[in-house]
């Protein structure tokens, strides 16, 4: 029996001996000149990725001080009974190619600890495929991380699903020939001969399936199926695949699932990856379901010359496979556990709120200018070009309490869009699409729609900076599912569990299509509404009308003055259509959204504030009513609202600072026992009614 | 007060005249214009394709008696709180552009009624815009279709959200000329003089916003907001867009949504058919965001000639927005009374099973050959081309018990993808795209993963007819996301909450890529192995390697017999790949599928029976276990199912039909009453542990 914990050389022999770490130099060179790290050194690799993220952290905060140690990891092993267990083993102790470890990281947000689960492929255990064991552990390491609602980070370095062949058979089938004395003429069937037939019975029965037959006088045993020994030659790694592609699915629901493409990911490994949805790929390592060559073998010509043209950055960045790329798997691990940040510890725990040093009581310097701006500015900044002065932004997404927003943002640049060439097709040629700025494409509102799904699953609140002039309707686009891909954005937010708040930035608009004010006046204030205009406001356009009406005049002062009267409309026209338009924008101010409840005023330079308390009152308040639905879920939100404003005691004239501060400060534990178990007697009494 | 039911006279004065059905015929003829029928019309057409349907079902069994009244309609009208409530109110009273009813159809699987609401656009009312007003009543309407759990049928004809401008301030106000003298040169602001400010106060106060401000010596009243006292001019018709369209996405989750596009769908319009998601669409009656012309004026030529360019059915039936199409409304209500056929009458109630005069038990007719052949044969049963004879398919759709499956084929036939060129780019041009049989495209898999959506909401159990290659892994492909598509599939399926049968038709096969034979044997089967093959199989050519290698023969004799030895290889290898081919194949047979636990092996010609029951089996299992864990949510899935199993007394040994016997005829109601006292006790007791 172990004394204390059990250490890195438990249940092996007592003369094992001490691992030197040079015996791994083959499997991490192997590791290498595929271009990723072995494995095993990943824990080292996230402890100094945590560590350059201490620093940056110390950089703004020289007060901080690092903890000792950064990362803990316990291996998970599976023991006799398949379980998983945590366990201290000496790197390099895998029998298959899939390995695994609880991280305890240190970070800034929490000091004190917290854990993920990690799964990498093995990629120098045969090259990394998926077998049925590989299959399982990644199974099992997936459930625990989600029974303990811990993020899952998978390491991808693969082959794709394994495929063999049995070899019990292969040196004793013989070939039905089509004809004996032709052998080039080919073959009918595979069989045993009685004698081999025997040989297989008794060294691996099973590993084939035969029928009997008599042909040519020879008592044959024809091969209906190999089976094979060995498990995962065929259809069993498929089975795997399909338990372990489930299982992301189902992960990528329930907790934070993230995963590092460090070396090609073929196949399952493709789909793993876009299953987990959050991806970081680095350079060089490409997301592929089929290789080059074989695709070369069935398009018939050397279509392709590398994996890269494939499933590289350039392809899967660009169409959001993948979210982040990384120069390297240090600078791919700093990605993750930048994202981690802002991310709970566990399933449904608080955000990672903490204060930061740029405080949230100030004024925000930058302005958003009308017309084409770079969106980040606003967040993150800018140093004006003329003044090289440093107009600070809202910083949403870290500051003021690092943590916390997903943050959706409009591009008011026009960009250009550009479909590669496909070398399959040779009809096929780049295309580059100009898309204006605050319109919605199919691409950019699924986009949309995605982030959206996704910050919702991660737990956070959302802001949205909105700035839209509305969907794109022309062909191409209706035909390329804009419909669809909207309609996404409505039911992503229609799910949404945590606080949205929209923002209309300051020169922003949102509207849709038709509703800007030159399509409404082209409607409702055509030519004779304008003249009438006119003539109520131009005394001399009044004066020509009359005239040109004038029955006392002949005909030809009449008709001089209609041609008058015609130059003097041309001359105004210009200036009474911006009256129309200034008219119809009118309808579109602040004034009557608030008018009509749909906005309210906020000051641009004041939104820092503003937002802070906001976002805290609703992030507080949510949570609490949350508590109270679990409790007694028969209750409906109004009566909810209620015994939560009078329990912390606020009325209608609170701001959100109160709100927040009452709400945080409340301790709700003995109202949810009260209601819980009124709610049950509830229950128990209706079923007794039933009964 | 009313003598019994309500009637349409109800809180008419005594004097009303009966309405006579002309009153109507202007409103008629407004409708027909735009090519529609006139919403007060639809109870009767409805009603028509009930009777269409009934004739059809006579056709096939001619003992069936017709029902006398096939439909009743109820209208749903807000009263004086607004509330919605059934009543019946002649038609064309309505005052505002939505009206609704409840219908009860008496239909071939419901003879006694089934309910479903009808919520559609009067077009003739302000061209069909949605206000308020209209939000609101829509709102509703889908709201107590919801609470009823019935299904949703919107008749779609509308011009998008409402616009208008205030009339108020329009004959009042003033402009503050840049030069009075030159009012050409434009205005820098509206006014309203105070005499005029006065007069607005006096009749429509709040109607504009305004500030005082001196100039030119005069007291202005500078506009800064135009509210106007009428509802429904701007941002209030948005709100009640976003509302209707939350709306809307929640039905869709909820319940058994679906749209006939009866006349143009415009903005908001377009979004709730898209939102409904299943849809249909009547020829002639786009489906789009923003008109032609308005499209035209943004791009500043005339490039559109037509909204049907925009949103016809060749856009939207081709890249799915609509399921089907119709050529008349009659034709499309009986799509949608088609549809309804295999959905529960109410969310969550039994499917639609009843018996029809295709029996179960009888062979299937039709075999899918192997190569290309259209997959709904062995669905439907095709005609013998040679002989004339009726082949008999499976008729999975619709018999054996008109109902149920979600049934996913594969096209095995290459088909041509026509991607239209879009008259706004001049550069674009029409491409015609060919897609191999049996492979997953991008839009295949969009298309594969949202019919499993569908199929999940709708409560169906799901058959796949599999027989897929698998996914095309070529740059275009993996550019155009095949993997988030692929990835959706798998989400889809883990999701499924009803019984799921995969079925690999005759001749069929399901593989990943480079999983075929000649990829494997590309890969484990290379030439070393070939070569040792030839030399234990073919006794020339071990003997000629043998000479060629023997040390006792001349130099030119080896050299001779290595020579033929090549030649032999040459003459041998296409023998010898088949016979690698064949080897790689036999491991997958369903004798590997079964001895792995991956498939069961299926006769064909029997899948009818067996199918046939084992759904019945399934479909009243998972129902069993659903009641169950209903009633005790703590237990596990294992528990749940050794207590049905003994409940209904079935072991191990039993098969499909009598399981489906035993389980149908299982009455549960004690038991599940028994479970959740057992369980609201446990809880109960939980909690005062806690305290």
């Amino acid at each position: 029996k172990s004394i204390g914990e059990k250490g890195p050389l438990h249940l092996q022999p007592v003369h094992q001996a001490y691992p030197t770490k040079e015996s791994l130099q083959p499997k991490r060179y192997q590791a290498h000149l595929i271009g990723t790290t072995y494995a095993y050194d990943f824990p080292d690799l996230f402890s100094k990725a945590l560590q350059n993220l201490w620093v940056k952290e110390r950089a703004a905060n020289p007060a901080l001080v690092l903890p000792k140690t950064l990362l803990d990891s316990r291996e998970l092993v599976m023991d006799e009974n398949d379980q998983l267990v945590e366990l201290d083993r000496a790197p390099g102790n895998n029998t298959f190619g899939m390995v695994g470890w609880v991280f305890t990281m240190r970070t800034p947000e929490y000091p004190n600890g917290r854990k993920a689960v990690i799964i990498a492929n093995d990629i120098t255990f045969k090259i990394g495929s998926f077998g049925p064991q590989e299959d399982q552990f990644f199974y099992l390491a997936s459930q625990y991380a989600r029974s303990l609602g811990i993020p899952r980070i998978y390491l991808s370095a693969n082959s794709g699903a394994r495929i063999g062949l049995a070899e019990e058979a292969m040196s004793l089938f013989n070939a039905a020939w089509n004809d004996k004395n032709h052998p080039e003429k080919g073959i009918s069937y595979l069989y045993l001969t009685h004698e081999n037939w025997l040989k297989i019975q008794e060294k691996a029965a099973g590993a084939v399936l035969t029928v009997e037959v008599e042909e040519d006088g020879e008592r044959r045993h024809k091969i209906t199926d190999v089976i094979g020994l060995q498990d995962g030659l065929g259809v069993e790694c498929l089975k795997g695949s399909g338990l372990i592609a489930g299982e992301t699915s189902r992960a990528y629901d329930d907790i934070f699932t993230i995963t590092l493409v460090t070396a090609r990911s073929v196949g399952i490994g493709a789909y793993l990856v876009r299953l987990g949805e959050r991806a970081v790929q680095v350079e060089g390592q490409p997301i592929i379901l089929t290789g080059a060559p074989a695709l070369n073998k069935v398009l018939g010509r050397e279509v392709y010359t590398s994996n890269l043209q494939l499933g590289g950055t350039q392809i899967m960045h660009k169409n959001g496979v993948s979210h982040l790329t990384a120069n390297s798997d240090l600078e791919g691990a700093t990605h993750i556990l930048e994202w981690l940040s802002y991310v709970p510890e566990e399933k449904g725990a608080k955000l990672p709120v903490r204060e930061v040093s740029d405080p949230w009581d100030r004024e925000i310097g930058y302005v958003p200018p009308k017309g084409a701006y770079d969106p980040r500015w606003f967040i993150q900044g800018k140093t004006d070009e003329t003044s090289s002065e440093y107009l600070n932004g809202r910083r949403w997404a870290r500051a003021p309490w690092r943590n916390p927003h997903g943050c959706d943002r409009v591009e008011t640049r026009t960009i250009e869009r550009v479909i590669p060439a496909d070398p399959a097709n040779p009809a096929s040629f780049e295309q580059r699409i100009m898309e204006a700025g605050q319109v919605w494409y199919p691409n950019s509102a699924y986009k949309t729609a995605q982030a959206i799904f996704d910050f919702n699953r991660e737990g956070l609140p959302l802001i949205i900076f909105a700035n839209w002039r509305g969907f794109s309707g022309g062909q191409q686009d209706m035909y390329d599912e804009v419909l669809k891909q909207g309609s996404k954005i409505v039911d992503g937010l229609s799910a949404y569990k945590q606080p949205v708040f929209v923002y209309i930035v300051p020169n922003g608009e949102l509207r849709g299509g038709v509703l800007e004010p030159e399509g409404i006046i082209e409607i409702k204030m055509r030519r004779d509404k304008i003249i009438t205009l006119m003539e109520r406001l131009d005394s001399q356009y009044a004066m020509l009308k009359k005239e040109s009406k004038d029955a006392s005049k002949t005909a030809e002062e009449r008709a001089a003055a209609a041609d008058l009267l015609e130059k003097r409309e041309q001359l105004l026209q210009p200036t009474y259509k911006q009256m129309a338009l200034l008219y119809a924008d009118l309808h579109d101010r602040t004034g009557r959204m608030e008018a009509k409840g749909c906005a309210r005023p906020a000051v641009w330079k004041e939104a820092r504030r503003h937002f802070y308390w906001a976002a805290r009152a609703r992030i507080a308040r949510s949570s609490a009513l949350a508590q109270l639905a679990a409790a007694s879920p028969d209750a409906t939100l109004e009566y909810r609202t209620k015994l939560l404003d009078s329990l912390a005691q606020l009325d209608s004239t609170a701001n959100n600072r109160t709100i927040a501060e009452a709400l945080e400060a409340l301790d709700l534990k003995s109202t949810v026992a009260q209601l819980k178990s009124d709610h049950l007697a509830r229950q128990l009494l209706q079923t007794t009614q039933e009964d």
